[in-house]
């Protein structure tokens, strides 16, 4: 595993995140097609998951692809599906070798994609930036091996972690820039998730403004009773992007019938025994219907839901300069933590954004913590 | 007011920041002098608040100080206090120049300093790198000017801004390296000042260890009925290292008596209509003491009124990754807000530290905010 291995594979990995939030249910991938040192053709998933990374990528390179190596993120496909497999296609366009980051773990795949090129006598090295590869395809590899999203959860917080004062304000805590960022984090997730408080206190749209995005994501509201009236923003906007909510199975039918009209997919999940969506099972339904990378961006009672769960994978906190006092609403509810252990987080990075500060940290330990009964 | 001065300011301006937390009531001072380019001597206030910068960087300078260019960053003293004036020692070494970056603001010097060398002959430049010497002189400044100290506000929280879990487990939140960085912290300010509740909830020493400081700051403890034991950590070793104590005017005989017995400095102080210290007040105080520097440490009742009050000047926060829920204690009490101003707050700076993330805010806005009667 070469040096020039390793920076054609980060090529290629800069180039698959360009697919992250728009080509769920399949995985974001990158390609590139090298010979002589010289970049022949460069691809990566398309917005709703095709043509795949390869398929560009030797559209762009054409015939010239005979003999060259290709840099691809992930083990490229051996199944028929919609399209033929990338496999067939490398071979038929004659490569000399293939490096790839990480063994596809789909189970259609899972390593046949590298033993059909090397079938044909294609130079094969796998591993290349795998680190990097695993975390890039985080959000897949969590729907296919455990069944669910990655979730990032956005808190947009005072320095003492509200996010309303007593009086209940709380448009804005953060600046215009940090409002904007936020946007942009939506375009990188499949899935904006709020709670059906905060969709009832804010009546938020949740779809991404002036970015000229070609796939909105799916906005997916928790909302165990189905008390979101149908004629909010949500509900008006849901016949022109999607709109999914995850409710108990105990709902009126007049509700039902009113949001499935709207146009929204309604999801009946469990509820657990204070009348709360079961977020483990919500988040099962999430990746059973495809999805990848979810975004929560509140209210705190979601929020604490999700993290009493062990089921935020990063968070992404923007601390606006200002305070509010212990009167003001805290950004999270009640988790129940007694005891303090290893800290749960770990610092990715911290940027200004604005006038504001965003720090990114990813969990380290799995949440096994005593609980108050 | 050429680079070069600029240049030459700012390492006077680096050697003054050696003198903060050990030269009050005095002000830190650097002081460089030039000839042809070559740095002759160097000098900063020293501990206790003398000798003075420029009278050490005279003394290293010796004979060659004669035609040399002196920059100082903070106008010579003119008056005969405990040593002679600056100005004259100026003087009498023959220096050809001074540039200095700022008008001393007490009355015994204002100007004088700057009048008494021109009147001598000597070409006195004004103003050099003024902005970045007012703040490092920002503590001085505002014991002169507003009649108390600054203060800095250290906050170690979780991402929600809680100081202890449900059951008052508090340690530790932070790691090593951060609690470390407080110990430095403790040593750039003349005082800690924290609030009896912590002090008797925490019993802690506050004195900086292993860093090899020779003037410990003050200890300093918001106590208005004065119910903290003089057995407690803070009495033990009140004799060997400063504790001053706030509070109201009725409190027991008793307890004055064993304070007194142990070495602390009593200071009674207004009380509130909520019987909490009056923290203005208490300010003032302090500043008529000569402190210019204080660090409050919590907790979040005296940070609380610090905040309201308006007299936090910078906000030192470290964000440990962890996050305890709304049933934790705040780091900051109640205050009222009720509407969203501008952000009352700049981000100046943050970093890692260990596995936390310290972040620096200063106060931008005068605190005006519609209250909660």
């Amino acid at each position: 595993m070469s040096e020039t291995d390793r920076r054609f594979m980060r090529m290629a990995l800069s180039l698959a995140a360009r697919g992250l939030g728009s080509v769920w249910p399949n995985p974001a991938v990158g390609c590139v097609i090298v010979k002589d040192g010289i970049v022949l053709g460069r691809g990566w998933t398309q917005p709703g998951g095709r043509p795949h990374a390869e398929v560009r990528a030797l559209a762009q390179a054409g015939r010239a692809a005979r003999g060259a190596t290709v840099y691809v993120t992930l083990e490229p496909c051996a199944h028929h599906g919609v399209t033929p497999p990338c496999a067939e296609a490398l071979i038929a366009a004659g490569v000399a070798r293939v490096v790839s980051a990480l063994t596809d773990p789909d189970p259609r795949v899972a390593g046949r994609g590298h033993a059909m090129l090397r079938a044909a006598g294609i130079a094969v090295t796998e591993g290349v930036e795998e680190a990097a590869a695993r975390q890039a395809n985080a959000g897949f590899l969590s729907r296919v091996t455990q069944g669910r999203p990655v979730v990032t959860l956005k808190l947009a917080l005072t320095l003492d972690a509200r996010i309303a004062t007593v009086t209940g304000a709380s448009r804005w805590i953060t600046g215009p820039e940090a409002r904007r960022r936020v946007h942009l984090m939506r375009a990188t997730h499949d899935a904006v998730l709020v709670g059906a408080g905060t969709a009832r206190a804010d009546d938020p749209d949740l779809r991404i403004r002036d970015l000229g995005i070609l796939r909105q994501p799916v906005r997916v509201i928790a909302d165990s009773r189905l008390g979101l009236s149908p004629d909010s923003r949500l509900g008006r906007s849901a016949a022109d992007s999607p709109v999914w909510i995850l409710h108990g199975p105990q709902v009126p039918i007049g509700a039902r019938a009113a949001w499935v009209e709207r146009g929204a997919e309604l999801i009946v999940c469990q509820i657990d025994a204070m009348g709360r969506i079961d977020i483990a099972d919500a988040l099962t339904q999430l990746g059973a219907r495809g999805l990848t990378r979810v975004l929560c961006e509140g209210g705190g009672g979601l929020a604490a839901s999700l993290v009493r769960a062990g089921l935020v994978d990063e968070l992404a906190v923007f601390s606006a300069g200002r305070l509010f006092g212990a009167d003001g609403t805290a950004g999270l509810a009640s988790l129940g933590v007694t005891q303090i252990g290893a800290a749960e987080w770990k610092l990715l990075r911290s940027e200004p954004v604005g006038d504001d500060l965003l720090h990114h940290w990813r969990r380290v330990a799995p949440v096994a913590r005593p609980r108050i009964p």
